[in-house]
C-alpha cells in the first residue's frame, strides 16, 4: 500500500537522493568530486577549479589525491613551470569515470522517477 | 563499458547512496526523521528521543512540525500532564510511513547491489 492517503497534496511529493561510489576506506567518487574534475577540465588548474567551487586548494588536492590513489592510473596530472605557471589536466580514464558516473545517475534518476510514482500512487 | 579496469582492486568498491522523500518546500522524510520517529516510539518522549540522537529539543520539534504539517493527519501526538509529565506517541499513519520508508530502502538496496555489480564488472 502506498502513502498518498497520508500526504497533503501527494502529487507534490517526490523521491530524492544522492549517489556515490565508495572505496574500501574512503569515498571514491561523488557529485562533488565529479564537479571538481569537470572544473579542472574547464579551467586547466586545480587552484582555479577549487575557487570555482568555493573550496580550499588543500581540500581539492586531498580529493584528487584520494581519487588518484584508488585508481590504477592517475586521473589528474599536473605539470609545473612554463609561461602559465603549470596546470592540471584530466587523463582519458578520468573522462571515462565521469561518463560512467553520469550513466549511473541516469539509472538513479529512473529509480527516483519510479519511486516518486509510487509515492504519488500513480503505480 | 565498466570502470573496473581503472580501479585498484575493483571488488572493494561499492555504490553508496542516500534516499529521502521531499515535499514541495521542505524535506518530508529521510533517515534522520525516521530515526527520530522510531526513538519517539521507543522512549515515549520527544525530549528523550532528541537526547538519544544528540539533537536539540528545538530541532526535534521542528522536524516533527514539518512532518505533521505535510500530512493529512498528525504523525506524532503529544499529551501533557499526568504522573509522567506528558509524552508523545506515534499515530498508526506514522507506523505506515516508517514501513513504507523501509520498503523503499529495500528497493534502493537492490539498486545499489546492482550498481555495485556493474562497478565490479560482475554484470
Amino acid at each position: 500500500m502506498g502513502i498518498a492517503h497520508i500526504l497533503k497534496d501527494p502529487a507534490r511529493f517526490a523521491a530524492g537522493g544522492k549517489l556515490w561510489i565508495e572505496g574500501e576506506k574512503d569515498r571514491f567518487l561523488g557529485p562533488g568530486r565529479v564537479e571538481l574534475l569537470e572544473q579542472i577540465q574547464k579551467t586547466g588548474s586545480i587552484n582555479k577549479a577549487a575557487k570555482e567551487m568555493n573550496m580550499s586548494y588543500k581540500k581539492a588536492w586531498e580529493m584528487i589525491a584520494s581519487i588518484n590513489q584508488q585508481s590504477l592510473v592517475p586521473l589528474v596530472v599536473t605539470h609545473t613551470g612554463g609561461k602559465e605557471g603549470g596546470g592540471a589536466e584530466l587523463t582519458p580514464e578520468a573522462h571515462e569515470l565521469i561518463a560512467y558516473f553520469k550513466d549511473m545517475h541516469l539509472r538513479f534518476r529512473d529509480f527516483l522517477v519510479e519511486e516518486t510514482q509510487r509515492i504519488t500512487d500513480m503505480i
